[in-house]
């Protein structure tokens, strides 16, 4: 399936229906583009088709996140089917209003492309925003419809909800809690490296039939990421509020790194706690790269990394939506990672760098 | 004081202090830029510095509109200042929360920028973002900052408070009601024509000296317009709610056509009551342009355009905010400009197409 639709993208229709957008002019798209849009939610009052949306939360707090992605920065559309960019476009957002523990409510949706960019084009895009916007009965309530100088530019804003006390912020880990996370770390980096490879072999030989059924669940990870919306549900049902979370975006390393600060605390990371995927652990190997180092700096897992008090631990254990990786620590004690041969190594926040070169 | 900046963005200093923002990394950068920003809106429980921002708006409506500016398509660096961009993209947003006749309390700002630019001319731009933040006293809470493959991107989400029976949409005109338009109309189009025309000679002749005296304020309505937050509070004081509402982006032919379309009623507007500035007709003689064509059309007027119950006449008449431009009819009747010479043209959405090349 995912192999599929990757050679489908890579051995690119040459005749494909291409219709202008500027046929449309920007009314007329903007109407093309929304009329899917359904308003699932009660709090969203009024929706796309005036100056700004009405939204109405009563006594819930408002949750709100933004994000941009950049072709050439933060995609590649050589092997990024649209409909799957859309679709990821949006859960990347939502994951943030998830690591607040709140419920994503609404979106608002700004895209500018270039003139390449036929109509078609843009409705596989809004095809995947408007998929994840049903999986994650989220309501579109708004945005931008422009053009751009070069590339394909999307901009979302999340909006959620929450009552005050389910909020969990970065900065509540305390010295003694137990680190944990959820699924699995580091497919979706080694997903990007499998497809960046078969996009080379392509650019050799166009004509070469990629099997990728070796890589189905790393790609998968790197193309259609989730966002653990289920997280909120699971904990509620244990009784567990954390102390303090965040999504991992940018690298499990990084986000450890935002709540020590935040919460002033340090942290033993256990290598040998890493939840990794057996997949993953096979293409680590066919790629001679230590699978460690990216599960700790790789990005894009887009799971939640949280904290608990240690008398939760009961609560947890066992439990196969969680894996506790670690505990806090004096904040003077610092960050560490314990290898397996139980040795300390000071981590840093590698992450990912949008601005480097 | 525009003439002397645009001469200075003009006139390039050769040798300004240039600090890669690749230098800072993204973190230290999103430190960096966001350092200034203060929260004064007691609706505002966390800013940036989350995986997402925490908004309390207890018992008001939640307003939220979304814009995306991109460099080549909506502003040209070789005229617009950067400080004066970064206020204009606040404050075009901000006039779509003053649109539902709502308050605008928080903002989030994307920013993504190739490398060319350098940390001083994003600090420039922030600059203008903060100090459009203060004027309108609304908080910045959240964004992302980024790299783009080519030139300047800039993405605002914009929210806003009201009370439910503030608020004012597009669809609520009734056949007898009055067209209201505040300010005046027309002249950020003809500032532009005038920046054009400087940045021609410019390229002819690098070391000319512009004299823009006689355009100071066509050129200010086009690279630092206001938002009318101001106009709730008088429609408040003078006991007015308007039925229906929506601000001058497009142009006032297009805006007038989304309220009669949205409404379901007609329009007649009144040649001979169309507020224009003298230094705008000097100026539309001088570029041999109709300058009812240009008041009509031309767009980025960021004025608010609304309709009042007949019975509101008496409240409004004569007030130097407001000028009262025509009338809605039924819907039969069509969206007519009459003329100076009394004949009806039929009026068209020509408005502004940033998807035609």
């Amino acid at each position: 399936m995912i192999a599929s639709f990757l050679a489908m993208t890579m051995i690119e229709d040459k005749n494909p229906q291409r219709t202008s957008i500027a046929q449309l002019g920007e009314f007329g798209l903007i109407d093309h583009l929304t009329k899917n849009f359904k308003i699932n939610q009660v709090s969203t009052l009024k929706g796309i088709g005036d100056d700004a949306a009405v939204l109405d939360f009563k006594d819930k707090k408002v949750i709100v996140s933004t994000d941009l992605l950049i072709e050439g920065v933060h995609f590649d559309l050589a092997y990024m089917p649209l409909k799957h960019l859309g679709y990821k476009a949006v859960v990347v957002n939502i994951s943030d209003i998830c690591a607040m523990n709140a419920k994503a409510t609404q979106i608002t949706v700004s895209v500018a492309v270039s003139n390449r960019f036929p109509l078609e084009a843009l409705d596989e895009l809004f095809a995947g925003i408007t998929h994840a916007a049903t999986e994650y009965n989220v309501d579109v309530i708004g945005g931008d419809t422009t053009s751009s100088q070069k590339g394909l530019i999307i901009s979302i804003t999340a909006i959620g909800e929450a009552d005050e006390d389910e909020i969990v912020y970065r900065n509540g880990a305390k010295q003694t809690d137990l680190l944990v996370v959820t699924g699995d770390l580091g497919a979706a980096y080694m997903g990007l490296q499998v497809l960046e490879r078969e996009k080379q072999v392509f650019q050799v030989n166009p004509n070469s039939q990629p099997d990728l059924d070796a890589y189905t669940y790393l790609i998968e990870r790197q193309l259609k990421p989730e966002a653990r919306k289920d997280v909120r549900t699971l904990l509620h049902a244990l009784e567990i509020k954390p102390t303090s979370m965040i999504d991992i975006s940018d690298g499990l390393s990084s986000e450890i790194m935002h709540l020590c600060k935040q919460s002033n605390v340090g942290c033993n990371l256990y290598e040998d706690k890493l939840p990794i995927d057996p997949q993953f652990i096979n293409v680590c190997e066919e790629f001679n790269i230590d699978s460690t180092t990216v599960a700790i700096n790789g990005g894009e897992d887009y799971e939640l990394l949280f904290t608990i008090a240690m008398e939760d631990f009961e609560k947890i254990k066992g439990n196969p939506n969680f894996t506790i990786i670690g505990h806090m620590t004096q904040e003077s004690e610092g960050v560490h990672l314990v290898t397996r041969a139980n040795t300390k190594i000071a981590l840093k926040a590698r992450g990912w760098n949008a601005l480097e070169e």
